[in-house]
């Protein structure tokens, strides 16, 4: 059981909103630190409220720690949307969108590329990268309490992500802790970063371009990167802030599994330790295949007709083109040939996901399959 | 692929209610028969809308019954409640009951208490067997003639149940498929038919006495029990109306699995064999390890706390009394010794099912159990 | 505002239930006393989460109550169910039943005929009302401690019932405040308190039998009524031991408005002034129009087809049998004569609430009506 | 009751989906037609499966031109979602997004500026308008069809747009009629139409400019717009292709009133008219007062707290700057002076819709206002 002294871990709450009974809705924050020099490491889990798994990752990152001399700081911020976690819809959790009008809770962080280019002309010269880090990172801080702060309010969702990103601003490196429906585990890496796909234990990884999307690995890294290539253009030499983000998808939602989670702890943990932030050399990245893919490679299967689905290869499965990936039953048509429809695979692919439910109507997401993969 | 000939083999479709776009729901009637006597047998899949393996099993009952001739008749309705079935809230479906008023689907068939003792006071002492059973069929779809009647109409679950029953009623066996949330299989079996555990072959057999609580098994044999127990102590000899009626559980909701599928149609056949209506020797019970429990004993357990739940134990697996069944996760206790709750077994038990989500509330189901069980 | 000296109001929080986030769910508890001898009276609003109007009825009562003396205790218990009022689905509350398993909010409270007869056995000729009150009071509290303290477990829904019970039972009044979709002002009054429809200023009167169905109000009377006449016809004379209880429907869900909720306590104040509980002889119901029913002349009038509806009578209008009272719009006919279909009244009746939505599926309860009315 | 001969009006249906039942999900297509030169309308409802009123204004305009003769032909497709308007949770109707993964069903038509571009590149000087218009049309009709027929498919919400979208890409007209939660009767118009404020009857009017945000309004306006722009720039003389499109709300959501419907109807007639399509002089344009706001002066006002609302302001309602617009009862303040909040207005507005539900969280859009308006 954890026993870390509070004077290496300390543990607050804070407020993201308020509920139909007036009361406020807290996110606890657990801080480690041993007051040696290092980066700065926030993660989180459970922003989508059905993708539980990362609770137990950071409770095993806890039970780690205990025993780990660390350099730098880590924040850890588990359950990080109470109103997600607490929306039930029959047995399970509707946890991805708020249930008022559908916007998704990991679209609303802050990026505004204008600020970034009007704080690049800012920048003299001789400034040193640790001025300019600091100087970024406080115009960002401000960007975000500007938001929040508009006389007319802002929306639920966005609001939860501000208030998360406000902390997340003070990090150099930021993990975002998902899962997927029916789902092995994969990570997101910003293409810049890539080599982090060594440097942690996951076999599927996805590289994704400079573009915004209203993620918080998005929301974090874009300003940082859009800032080192409008610098390097501007004053002819490399920058490098030494910020990171990632969303590491923990395999699949509405599963709690204490065993896996102490496996996806240790893989966060081979990474810090690459990173410099452990003291031992206890925890190192894993020997073992990985695959990676382009984001655009990263493709989603639809469905053309509705019906009970069965699912036919696993996530992870390296599947050949015209495979069968999954049977439809249609119910009206047992009595002749059309009872069952084939849906095949367009092309060679490993399906990363898929959905987790046998009922599906036409247009529904079956799987998100890696296409064009390649061996790292 | 099943290929019936039309003389064997009848669709139709009837309209059980009509959606908010004015449009008639219809659920798909097949009928097969040789018209050699025999029993009528009265099969219906998903009135729980999530649960749609039942589905599957129709498929490979009309693939497997396409080279058996078949004494009397058997009726098929897969996913018998179009309404349930494509109620999604998130991702899932929301199967179990009417989103607009909480009504459970499989509640609201009708049984009658007192019109089954005015039945029997009308019965003559030289009455067949056959015209009692005749006559008080025709008095059990009259009464259900007259609540669909009503003036002042029915709710919805009430309508489709009971549009449903009319065509239940004209049978001698009715099996009701269902899933439960992540389940083993088993089988709600009346106690004055109990030696048909041994006719299917499904592990886990639950006894249930004459007591109506709405569903569909119970509305089939209460009124027969009822009658046959009333006309033995008024006429002091025995009668046997030969009308049966179970409910079967075949695995976990929102699972579609064709191998699986045809193994239950197996078991359904076996017991249809036993009944004397396959004509061939293809099909009989398996020789197995049965396990049994009266209702009394099958107990829900509930969780006194809320939180991120592991379940410990797999559904159909012998737990001990003191054994964790459960661990829970308290996101806000991570720093402490309360950071993780164990849930034991308070006796020797099994796991039937358990609930299918990792986020409950306090006084969510857990798992459904045996206890007091014993071998068959 | 009010201001209310805390030697006369004190308030606390009683802890219900735990969310998924582990989080205990808290209800507010006002209780308001001179310490003068009277009734205890218990209120309380929102058991259904949509039905918000009651927590300004509580509002205004505390407003009013600042400036009255009362003899006895008032208990107010606003927004006694904070899981219903806090599940969104869409833009509305889902707070008439839990959105897991559709049980009724207002279905779970403890009442046990079998338990009133076996105490009342126990009685002795002698004992006085005031002893045999308290004993029988007592005996209700262990009834429903034991239940909670199952080694089981039970279901939130009753969990959270049997919690506010426990509390209402030490009362002589329970007023349960609640609203109907779209609603006129309406009580329920046991048959045994007919008296107290002219002692609130509330038009609409439905009287109930003996009958225990779930609610707070029947688990209140149903244990005295129940034992009152057992010990009348045992003793063969009259007992009261003056337990009163009401639901009482303050109007349509979804909905606040300060000032009708101003009138609505003044109702109520009035009542109680009635039961000598206010020292002032401010308060005295209104002299009104007073329409009585009996249960079972109150009918619910559902739709037999699904469309689009315009509800054409408002709730407290007089409507004449043949008068349409909606109007359904087929979108697949507007070409020809079934473009509308009129719904009409069966007989004369007054509608009381109906349906919030304008989409309906067949067997949607359109109206609730009273037939067969009489002025009080 | 209508009455058109089958020579002036058709109708036919498309299926823009499947249900998980495998069923075609059907939208009935009213055509209307003298065989007279005209514009082509497209007039669709209920996108947002709540917003049903439209259905009615449809059908009033079916009955008004029973007896009008028309220039061109009308298009009339109500119940344009009928997925959206089937999905019940609680009694209201879920219709604003996809109920599994949040898609709001008005944001998936098409517009690809650069496809403009380059077939304005292709424009030759001497291309007749009639030949350019002709052959824009073709190119979007030809990029949406090639969308439908991706090898990977679409989301459902895409697909349903698409399908609506290939319609209404064959009309110079084009009509989109939603509600808003409670709402006063507003209108989107493009900039670049402004006059057609005059032609309406509505008076409220937002004027949009020429940014693509998802809608059915702006992805038929956006391709015309920015071609006769670009056509503008490049060859220096104006160009009018007569494409308008407009969004029209007509009141509340979850309503249904046939006599509000005939005015809306009179309102588009009114339109039409002006637009030479009605050989009669029946219909004007109404005179009234008509007040109009800059997109970017219509704001949202979100709630900072939660808690039971009630809406002081009526929509359509001038207020001015520091008027209470909502009061908030927070439940557990009810014995201080936190009791009830008071929201003000920031500045001079006219409240167009407010939030219809009187619980709220944190983050909820308590109103939609004009500011800055002004009068037309």
């Amino acid at each position: 059981m954890t026993d870390i002294p509070k004077n290496r871990l300390s543990k607050s709450h804070i407020s993201v909103a308020q509920n139909a009974s007036g009361r406020s809705l807290n996110v606890p924050i657990y801080r480690i630190s041993d007051n040696a020099p290092g980066p700065r490491v926030y993660i989180q889990s459970s922003i989508h409220g059905a993708e539980v798994q990362g609770n137990v990752v950071i409770y095993h990152l806890l039970q780690a720690l205990s025993s780990q001399k660390i350099n730098g700081e880590i924040i850890l911020v588990p359950n990080c949307n109470p109103v997600g976690t607490n929306i039930k819809a029959g047995e399970y959790t509707l946890g991805r969108f708020d249930p008022v009008n559908g916007t998704n809770w990991n679209r609303g962080y802050h990026y505004d590329e204008e600020q970034v280019f009007s704080f690049a002309d800012s920048v003299q010269e001789n400034d040193t990268q640790e001025q300019i880090k600091q100087a970024f990172r406080q115009s960002i801080a401000k960007a975000i309490d500007n938001k929040l702060s508009q006389p007319w309010g802002l929306g639920l969702a966005q609001q939860l992500n501000l208030r998360l990103q406000q902390i997340a601003t003070t990090a150099d490196i930021v993990l975002d802790l998902h899962n997927g429906p029916v789902s092995t585990r994969h990570i997101y890496i910003p293409e810049y970063a890539k080599s982090a796909a060594y440097e942690f234990s996951i076999p599927h990884c996805i590289f994704i371009p400079n573009k915004f999307a209203g993620a918080l690995d998005e929301a974090t890294f874009c300003p940082w990167w859009t800032l080192q290539e409008t610098l390097q253009a501007r004053f002819s030499r490399e920058f490098d802030f030494g910020v990171q983000a990632f969303t590491l998808e923990m395999g699949s939602q509405e599963v709690i599994q204490f065993d896996e989670g102490e496996k996806d702890a240790v893989s966060i943990l081979g990474y810090l330790s690459q990173k410099g932030m452990l003291q031992s050399g206890d925890y190192k990245p894993a020997s073992m295949r990985r695959i990676g893919v382009m984001l655009k490679d990263y493709r989603t299967m639809f469905t053309d007709f509705g019906g009970m689905v069965e699912y036919c290869v696993a996530p992870g499965q390296h599947v050949k083109a015209g495979d069968t990936m999954a049977r439809i039953l249609n119910i009206d048509d047992l009595d002749n040939h059309k009872a069952v429809q084939n849906v095949v695979a367009p092309c060679d692919l490993i399906p990363i996901l898929h959905f987790p439910s046998a009922s599906v109507l036409s247009g529904t997401q079956l799987y998100k399959c890696f296409t064009e993969y390649f061996e790292l």
